[in-house]
């Protein structure tokens, strides 16, 4: 292995959004297949940008104790009210309902599947996101992703970066921290996850926030591996 | 379908050991190859039986609150140190952690691949188990169980029959109580998700026990729907 640091990881605990699954084109295209539908002007891609950045405040809340503890889906909702009485589209509350959910629809990143597939036949993989039990769940059915289990923010009622949940994940696969590696496309996850003492591994995914957003491209020093996806993660971890 | 009650139901929760998986006879051949590895004279099937019965005393402990929350790997290992200790039989450190897995290493029922693998086809189909999260999913890989999630007691602190497991599975899943039906061989399960409003499933498995213990084999009021297996539970809920 090319970091002899990294032979006692036996979990890899993934980041989802963004990491494994490109939420911003899924969302566009539900988005997109609802404004047809009601014959409404929405330019879809800068709509799911809009919504994916209104519901950071109010996570960030509740990281702060602000808000009660409230779950992704909730959150999400919240935004998308917002975002809607913003632009002055009036949608029923069943059509809020369902547009809530295009994010239990992502599609994965191309290499995700046949990458998570090789990854597990030799490590323990599950999700690690700030997604509630639920979304996580309907959305690994969608996508087909294959996890050996979902952990994350819910269970522990904090959401990233807040410590806790890093270091719950190594606590419910009962392993020590340093023998889990946690995987994500964004910097600010991994430097709290080495903060916690997991190991950290960093897959560039550079159209997460197509052109309007920069994304984290070059590693910093919270990163032990550098992978392209999750195929070449896998080779690297072989090697 | 049989029961126009049950058109509802859109997850299914399932107890694990002795409905999902044999743990009498998968814990009585790891014993047994310790037992010839030691050169010690030890009946594996009675032992399986002592330990199995030994935990759940401690189980209830935990129930009533004179233990605190203590996950099942620890209940197990507690029960086999005095096992061991009644039985005169001197394991070390390591050779008693390794034995304690034998709970991570059940073998599946033989339908019990074959149904989840159909009735994840059209339900949601996730562990509701009092073993904790590392252990049910250690056991889900060995066995090969396809879990769209593992849920359980660890993660409400409690074990069944407390209401709060069987509550938490309609919460994490974001369902109704109505669309979420409990998989189980043991009735005092099903009573219990039957009185928080749970649909219940009662599948038979004679040979749980072996020779020694009365398995249930016939339903009670609790009981929605009785199936021979998970194929015959699949079939059932088609028709």
């Amino acid at each position: 292995m090319t970091n002899p640091h990294l032979a006692s990881v036996k979990a890899l605990v993934f980041d989802v959004f963004g990491t494994v699954v490109d939420w911003r084109n899924s969302v566009a295209r539900d988005v997109d297949a609802l404004a047809r539908r009601k014959g409404l002007e929405i330019q879809a891609a800068e709509f799911a940008d809009a919504w994916r950045a209104a519901y950071r405040p109010s996570m960030d809340r509740v990281r702060r104790g602000e808000l009660p503890w409230t779950k992704l889906d909730d959150l999400h909702r919240m935004a998308l009210r917002t975002l809607l009485r913003d632009l002055r589209i009036d949608l029923s509350e069943a059509e809020i309902d369902e547009l809530n959910r295009a994010w239990h629809r992502l599609q994965p990143w191309p290499d995700a599947i046949a990458g998570l597939t090789r990854l597990r036949k030799r490590f323990l993989v599950a999700a690690l996101s700030n997604g509630n039990i639920a979304l996580m769940t309907n959305l690994s059915r969608y996508a087909g992703l294959p996890w050996d289990c979902i952990l994350g923010a819910e269970l522990v009622r904090r959401y990233k970066p807040d410590h806790e949940v890093y270091q719950s994940a190594a606590d419910f696969l009962d392993l020590e921290r340093s023998e889990v590696m946690m995987v994500a496309a964004h910097l600010s996850d991994l430097r709290a996850a080495k903060e916690v003492g997991l190991r950290t591994a960093f897959v560039v995914r550079p159209l997460e926030y197509g052109p309007n957003e920069q994304p984290d491209l070059e590693p910093d020093a919270s990163v032990d591996l550098t992978a392209m996806d999750f195929n070449d993660l896998d080779f690297q971890l072989r090697t």
